[in-house]
């Protein structure tokens, strides 16, 4: 067994599942469903009670255009560098407690942590810290998702962020006004992002370890491609006269899942959507259009499998001797998190005895919007069997202290020592 | 050359032609274009044309309860047998002249010419002559097709039929009483059935032929089937955990084409309509419903597809680890026309130096229905071009002739000879 070494800025336990215990009132419900819906009545509930929380511990509260609130507590001078830390509190319909809301409130215990050991040693800090939660990063009522995020990091811009609407019509812009969080704040980009999350996977479950880092986050190549043929009488037209549009998909269906195969664990192919031209049980179809989506962790094998693709569509449309063309083509990065940040976050796993076991996240999280303009990463505590976005998703009060005391940690030797070694995206290896 | 005998009934194309201009007046346009779809009110001033030219003839008109119009000459005794020939006068939306008319406005012809030569001859007939127009043969505005021939010949029931609906929810039952079409009268299955029809195909016009005789009609078995997988996030969900339902559709698609392929010019395969679900870019589909047509001239060639399309079923569901139902199986039987019909056409267009070139009729004709309770044929002239359900589709007063005294001098055979020789189903070989 290693030697553990004691927390270097020891949080509460209590007051982590006190606070948790309290955001989980405002649209949580006995059997643990949560309906916090972005920019909801009980969102704006959530909100409040962050922001009085701010103001009792002392953070300046700060709310800019797009809602996203932060909270920053003055621990070193106006200038001097800005760790954020946080995630979001909205939540999926029927969802979880966690999903976000650990993220945040964890950034608060730890933020509060470093602040009472730096004042118990009498010591300033090297950073401020800024906790931070994001609008709409589930993208349930409102799509995209992370939005609030996007439009921090220029990814997306904040007119049409803000000319979104939700099932009913209602805009963001609308939104915001109704539960007053359309602010006017400029909040200046961090020196690193750091958020903690619940796995919402059973990878951690089912080796019974607690915590992983993040390390790399997938990209994704999504095309919208539709096959053309000629409509024609499925009876008396002689099969090598057909041009099959729907022929051509099945070709091309069966090659991307063969692409898969080919490159092991590394490549998600999938066509989820198709639609049928004129779709008629007595007419060779005319069109088909495809929802392609590949997604790897590696840009390189994400180009190499689009240019299979490639092949393999016109493949398929020769075979079936149809037309094709590319509607639409959408690119997700794949990349890395920080490699400073991932080193810090062993490195105290480490210290406390911890495994952190390597993870990659495939759907969407803040941080990874983030990771396009700072060194960010996202760090994970075990959810039991895997659940998310269910009402029985659950990770222990144990867990999420085993967490957020990392996460403290790791603020603690940022306050210490500086960003300067995390401050690269680059890879030092 | 073969030597020719004249016309045993000779008809009179300049009669013909001016029948086929009066009937073009009823839903016909300058530009060729026909509109008369089944009991419109252009179907009506059809119908009743056609009925006082039956009262003028001489012919007694009974219509039944389904609206097929008949008009018998009696030329024999009461109990004599009955040689039905005729086809529909109902089209296409912007449709053709020819498609059904043809078939109806020979029947008059011949069975005049016929009825002429008798009493040129005093003779007496050894059988009655029943012309027919069936009710609804396209299914352009009523669904199914032949509706008339098959509520006719039993295999549609009565009150289903009437109840069928239009577009607009007018039914049959209210459309043939608008037009004064509502029969009541019983009219007995005939001893045997002749239709003229265009060819509606390019084979006779490609070889520079005038006439043909289909020898067979294609069956089509039809199954409506879904494969069952599990809706899963096209993110994060591993390949190997998927169970994607539109890959198992496209593994059997493949196969199915590949099938078509391996049985020759002799079966049609197809899957014209496909039902995802949920159908959503980014989950793994659920369910996959598929509308698969196996066609074949041959009952034997359609039995073996759908045994092996079993087996590709079953292959593509475990492929792709999903499970499978079949919703529905239609079967419509592939067959032959009478043998003794055929045989007829034959030496009767060989007597005229007429080549007969054996055609299988893939779509559907009312003498296909009416082939399961008598012996019964569909013979054909040349489509120019092969057009046909377009206002360009044409056939030539010439080869409307040709066909037409084909058709007179087998009545006249009939006639002269009795239906013993064709009475039978079965070939004589």
């Amino acid at each position: 067994m290693p030697e553990t070494k004691p927390p270097a800025a020891p949080i509460d336990p209590a007051r982590l599942k006190a606070m948790m215990d309290k955001v989980s009132t405002f649209g949580g419900e006995p059997n643990g469903a949560m309906n916090r819906l972005t920019l909801s009545k009980t969102d704006g509930q959530a909100r409040d009670w962050l922001g009085s929380w701010f103001r009792d511990q002392g953070f300046e509260q700060q709310i800019d255009a797009i809602g996203n609130q932060f909270g920053k507590l003055p621990l070193a001078g106006a200038n001097a560098p800005v760790v954020m830390v946080g995630s979001h509190i909205d939540s999926q319909p029927n969802g979880g407690r966690f999903d976000g809301a650990l993220g945040v409130i964890s950034a608060c215990e730890a933020v509060l942590a470093v602040s009472e050991r730096l004042k118990a040693e009498n010591r300033l800090s090297a950073c401020n810290f800024q906790v931070v939660n994001w609008t709409n990063e589930e993208g349930a009522r409102f799509q995209p998702s992370l939005l609030g995020s996007s439009v921090f990091a220029g990814a997306a811009e904040l007119e049409w962020a803000l000319d979104r609407k939700d099932g009913d019509g209602v805009t963001v812009r609308q939104s915001l006004a109704e539960i007053g969080y359309a602010g006017t704040d400029k909040v200046a980009r961090p020196d690193a992002l750091i958020e903690l999350h619940i796995e919402g996977d059973d990878k951690l479950f089912k080796t019974g370890e607690t915590f992983g880092v993040f390390t790399r986050y997938w990209g994704a190549t999504k095309y919208r491609l539709a096959f053309l043929g000629q409509q024609a009488h499925t009876g008396p037209t002689p099969m090598a006269l057909r041009k099959d549009a729907v022929l051509a998909a099945a070709y091309l269906i069966a090659d991307l899942k063969e692409l898969a195969g080919a490159h092991g664990l590394d490549l998600h192919t999938s066509v989820g959507r198709l639609e049928v031209f004129p779709n008629s049980p007595n007419t060779v179809p005319s069109e088909a259009v495809l929802f392609i989506e590949l997604r790897s962790g590696s840009p390189e094998t994400l180009a190499e499998a689009e240019a299979s693709m490639k092949e393999s569509i016109a493949s398929a449309a020769a075979k079936a001797n149809v037309g094709y063309e590319v509607r639409s083509i959408d690119r997700r990065r794949a990349g890395g998190f920080a490699p400073g940040l991932i080193k810090l976050a062993e490195q105290v796993a480490a210290g406390k005895g911890q495994s952190a076991r390597r993870l990659d996240t495939i759907g969407g999280h803040d941080a990874v919007a983030m990771s396009e303009v700072c060194p960010s990463i996202v760090m994970a505590v075990r959810s039991q069997n895997g659940v998310i976005h269910h009402p029985t998703e659950f990770t222990t009060p144990e867990d999420q202290a085993v967490g957020t005391q990392i996460l403290a940690d790791m603020l603690y030797a940022l306050a210490c020592d500086g960003v300067q070694s995390i401050a690269s995206k680059e890879s030092s290896a």
